[in-house]
């Protein structure tokens, strides 16, 4: 299976000193228009800034959980303007929610993990954004999560979102930076950032499901804290679970 | 048209100088369990307080329009949980709110009036809420709006969600009552309220809907702040307008 | 004893419905230079911009306990940019501060009450500030206390910074204004306010010592509201508890 | 010049892979009584930890410049009471802060630096806190500054504050840990911290002066960071300016 004609683990290989943008280069020639980013965080502005620089088709998507910070819809308006570019915005299915909330209250996730909820305001308005794609571009990184992350490859044939008659590409163009140099990138190139930021947040999800962290502590440890370390992610790259 | 066998305006005028415990028994002794009590604000918990020291069956529900603050989701759980009761949370269709966002952005209200933004999030999920009921009981005041609430009646067939075949009851107990009494009514039997009342927040909405007043400033000020003063309700009481 | 050669009482009938301006204006002119406005709340900066729009020498000084809130510094700062006027800022002794907080801590006042704490942050730098001066000026009004502030005139011989040998004049010309008027007079005038006002707090002291009140809540019970509500003076103004 | 009858380089290389908590240790044997630490930031209750561990007498000083946060001030307590211990509290001096103020305002450091102001509301304070000692115990540490701090000794003769006929030792126990190994020995410990570090803010000294900072941000940018970044010492610490 491949990228139009070229080999994943080929590609891998060829990117594996790459730099971001060239990866971004490299995914918008070969899928545009049927590429999206996906957006919620710090680190996807990064990536829209660099696509927009890079220039060529692709749609940007943010998942609207219905729970997100004030602050969160403030800047996804903010990239909008600032980009000059249009932000599809899904929402969850009215009935799931109301279905969850009515038979476990508004905060379930406390009690038996975020699984659930994350299935119904993230992971199916996700596979509804997904479903019209060829390739989608995340900004998982490395050492993002103590246990989660640390094998994230720069591209992979989506393992969770692909079906049998359907691949889909995956690109993870910062899965080789740390936490500074993607803020090094914001403070240089001016990329709008979400004012939580200065606030001791570092990942951001939503507002129940995240907290500030002190200094020195690992952003994970701002997510779903009350569940172990080494099981957090929402249903967007469950596949890394499972290597 | 009647409650029951009893005529709107006799029972009106009995109520006219009538105690809001005394106006919810009575639509609890008529309408239980085909009545609810539609809950978001400060005065509606007073309501809710009231119904269950009366006892009898009823519902109560809350219009989650994905946008409220942070506290308010918080306190819908703590008044659940004070009380021991369900609350039913109703949620707005995804596919109008995609649209929506997708035609006009995540604050369209500030541009073009918050109606269209209201009848999606607010107005249709009442709508559905409303739709197995006979009665419902809101906490509407006189003192509440310089220009829309202040002929609120006590009693009265709900003007804009009754249909040909299905006559709903509206009562506002509280339609007497000024600011000054909701407030005593709660500290006086530690009603449970939503805290961002300790900050400055009278009239709570949605979050970029609703900001704190100055001292003496009215509460109606602190909602749809940009738009005329007399034309401020969000389509669940629009019937007020047209009087 | 009088007012130059103007008795007390006569002053007081004459002023009975008398507009602030007007006082403001008689104190100015019998007084000026030696009259200064005290300001730290709402109010006060109402009587400065009164007295500036009447013109005439005058000081303006204000108590830096140095536990005003960050917002409160700024505000001052503030006052004396709109006005293009001198704020003289009185610091409490540090040898008074230092024996105190080495005794008790730096939260003594909710154990044994604020009166201790008070004179050594407020009321030794107020009596410094006034002790060049004939007369000051001050926002009192009735409707601010349950007990303490009711009887407030609109001028009076000071009864507490008075001594034998120096009579010192008091004036309260917003004695018989509510806190309706001086909200409205505030935002037809432009009169800057603490931003702390937009956050639920309506009388501002000491940050350890404010809080925000609720909706319908007086004013007077976001200070020291461990104590008893009858009792409640700083020290600048404990005549009035005497009376 | 020497530590008692142990000469500093000698005992700088005998530290020179010393435990924080062996430095504090002999610091004790050496000092006691006559020795303090000083405390205002994380660090500094990381050296309260552990000399109260490690037993033996020692005072703990703060300086309240009266321009802290609300949160410092709760913390000063915190420790006091967590630790049962006393803390002394030096304030500046009156007329000084009142000349300052009157002269250039509250905010003056924004405009010609911070020097002055420290001078009055730290340094001068500091300087009768250090009158009666034969050694202080700071928590500098290499990593905190770009470049005031790279060279801190672990144990030196105060270049500041020492006189001719007066020699006042100066620890930097912690001179060589990391901002991480801080935050882990904070969390393992259970020891207090300023609330404000789960606010984004990471180094803290006056309210005006001190901001949080981004991740990745380095932690003395969220002090004066209108000024150059390279000379960023209050006066505490001034000695380091001039290697």
């Amino acid at each position: 299976m491949g990228l139009g004609t070229v080999a994943i683990p080929e590609v891998t290989k060829f990117f594996a000193e790459g730099d971001p943008h060239e990866i971004i280069r490299f995914a918008l020639e070969n899928f545009s228009p049927r590429i999206a980013i996906s957006f919620s965080g710090a680190e996807d502005v990064v990536l829209v800034d660099m696509a927009v620089k890079t220039g060529g088709e692709f749609s940007v998507f943010s998942l609207d959980t219905g729970r997100l910070h004030p602050e969160t819809y403030q800047f996804i308006d903010k990239v909008r303007e600032h980009y000059g570019i249009p932000i599809e915005v899904y929402s969850p299915q009215a009935a799931a929610v109301e279905n969850l909330v009515k038979a476990k209250g508004l905060y379930s996730f406390y009690k038996d993990g975020h699984k659930e909820c994350c299935g119904i305001r993230k992971v199916e308005p996700l596979r509804r954004a997904l479903r019209s794609l060829d390739a989608w571009i995340t900004g998982q990184r490395h050492d993002q999560s103590p246990s989660t992350r640390t094998q994230v490859a720069i591209v992979e044939t989506d393992p969770v979102f692909s079906s049998p008659d359907h691949e889909l590409i995956k690109f993870n163009p910062l899965a080789k930076w740390t936490s500074q140099q993607v803020w090094a990138y914001i403070r240089e190139n001016n990329v709008p950032f979400n004012p939580l930021h200065e606030r001791g947040y570092v990942s951001i999800g939503c507002e129940p499901c995240t907290r500030p962290v002190l200094p020195g502590q690992h952003e994970r440890e701002g997510r779903w804290w009350w569940e172990d370390q080494t099981k957090k992610e929402c249903g967007l790259h469950v596949g890394n679970l499972e290597r």
